[in-house]
């Protein structure tokens, strides 16, 4: 256990040759199928990251908030899809001023939704390119199959939106249900996409994009006939949770925390400087369906265990081996956390790494919840 | 369910008359004792709240991070208590210079912590105010009753270092197990503290600070003879978890998080433009003592529960009354969180408001994880 950073911690590492091998393995999953790549900006909320993947192929960014649209469209990306419903007069306005400097997609799931945003774009004169989400299977935003083609029929009534593609989010659920069988979540989640776009364009609908995908299923959606587009978003660090869902392996995680061990009370216990303000906690230990043990993986020391945290404080329980190392106060450790997007929008920067140098970068899109 | 504030979401609302009887109420217990209060800003992380405070009767702040400390004293608080480990040269040598500044007390809670604090203030050829942290119980850091004694005794040796106090944190935890008994938990925690303290000084240890008390047990641990200081944090905004512990009522609570309904995808489903990136996931429903239901409180409907997040979207499932109110898309809701603490944490900015006035002000102290 001999690293030693030159860094202060808790801090964000990032191993830039690792997320670049990340960026070209999915920008090649949809070169090999043909489609079209436009990564979820939500995991680095990066702009330079962002330009990375796009130099790779991605077509542009995916982005949940208007504010992270006009962060990452200030930082030089060209086209950009808003995967959320603008339901506010001040937001959509927003999006209309950016539709005017770059390419922007807007995404739709009620028609209460699409007449406001008719409202705006018409108040101001604009055209904006929407595209409707379809709910299979989160219970979440969307619209169901069965409703999707009447709500067409009237986004397609109004003169402001111009309706170029479905979506959808979904992640590993198959039937409905959490699954860890990947290619079939993957497969069905893409078919049931393709079938729907068939359908929509059989009434009229020039439907262009079918997007769907997330880094677990992204490689299976992506071989559907008919899928056009896929939006993962981990892929780019990875993390504990996509390691375990088997779609990476741990060295493949570009992302880690590089935390200090500030006390050791006991011989099977250390105490960590990162507690709940430093590693997200929206991924729960001991859930369905991946079962994580504790809060992240502590690299070199497999049986630790990151078992409880208090906001500042990780509670590190540690095993037989761990026990042999004999951990000091002072000394660093490096954890992989359960979910790396949440934990990065914990921290104000990231430490971009590459060999022995280190540069800090402003998560400049983070806390961007407009 | 007409409330409309002209401000765009999700973003976080403070009643400042709300907050500034909250500060009162509790230099009040302080006053009442005649003891020191010294708040933690964790829950607030802004020196406009924690000067607030000081004009309230407190003595000063404490905080977990020097980078936090740092912030404070640029802000004007004039005495800081870091209530935690520091091990670090940089960050050491980083608390010293602030002690050539203002008033500054660093935890310590390990002859190895003691040892490096010795060595930096030593080459620097300063003093560190120094307080030993004592377990009661959490198993994170501070050492145990009978540790005590001897770790005092080495710390007495080290010439650059004074101890001048001992501190604890424990929550409602009574004989080792969470309680909803405040009181007795209270009475424990001071009891304890108190007693130690005694067999230190009787040991020749100058111990003049004896700090205690979360704000679930501030005011029980206050009344016990020998304790001199609490270090309350959540009480200046108070939240659903204090409201559920008794500490106040709901109608306390001046943090609250403003959403949106994006989506009306079913009769008893709402879907709010806030996640797990807006509302924090440390405190989780259904889990002991609490069993809070849900992630938040709705404010004006009762039945209505935030019952599951993705990382932008919140969930809101209606009961009967909900679901008779007839929520609409762009529709707003207040929500009082489970912990305000981490919530605040996740947000650049959090919106003062007073009457009818608003005040975007920056969470300064946000993501100081150094």
């Amino acid at each position: 256990m001999s690293i030693r950073y030159p860094l202060e911690t808790p801090c964000v590492l990032i191993d830039t040759e690792v997320m670049q091998r990340n960026i070209a393995a999915m920008a090649a999953v949809a070169a090999k199928h043909g489609i079209k790549l436009r990564p979820h900006a939500k995991t680095h909320k990066l702009p330079s990251v962002a330009l990375r993947q796009v130099a790779a192929g991605a077509v542009g960014v995916t982005v949940a908030k208007v504010s992270e649209a006009e962060v990452m469209a200030a930082g030089g990306v060209r086209s950009i899809f808003i995967a959320y419903p603008l339901v506010t007069p001040g937001k959509i306005e927003r999006a209309v001023r950016l539709s005017e400097q770059i390419e922007l997609i807007v995404g739709v799931d009620s028609l209460a939704g699409a007449q406001l945003l008719e409202e705006t774009a018409a108040r101001l004169g604009a055209t904006l390119q929407v595209r409707l989400e379809i709910d299979t299977g989160l219970r979440r935003t969307g619209v169901g199959f069965e409703a999707a083609l009447g709500i067409a029929g009237e986004i397609a009534r109004l003169p402001h939106l111009r309706l170029t593609g479905i979506y959808t989010f979904r992640g590993a659920v198959l039937s409905g249900k959490p699954t860890l069988d990947l290619e079939a979540a993957g497969f069905e989640e893409g078919t049931l996409m393709a079938l729907l776009a068939k359908r929509l364009r059989a009434h009229g609908h020039a439907i262009v994009d079918v997007s769907v995908g997330s880094t677990p299923t992204a490689a299976y959606a992506a071989a559907v006939d008919g899928v056009t587009e896929i939006r993962p978003g981990t892929y780019v660090y990875q993390d504990r949770m996509q390691a375990k869902f088997g779609v990476c392996g741990l060295d493949d995680c570009a992302g880690s925390v590089l935390v200090t061990v500030v006390s050791r009370p006991a011989a099977d216990l250390a105490i960590l400087d990162g507690g709940s303000k430093t590693f997200a906690t929206d991924v729960q230990p001991g859930t369905q369906p991946l079962q994580l043990v504790g809060f992240g993986h502590v690299v070199g020391l497999p049986d630790a265990v990151l078992a409880r945290m208090n906001e500042e404080h990780g509670m590190l329980e540690l095993g037989p081996e761990a026990q042999a190392v004999d951990l000091k106060v002072g000394d660093q450790l490096r954890i992989i956390p359960n979910h790396i997007c949440s934990t990065v929008n914990l921290h104000n920067e990231v430490v971009m790494v590459q060999g022995d140098k280190f540069e800090r970068v402003s998560v400049s899109a983070r806390g961007m919840l407009e």
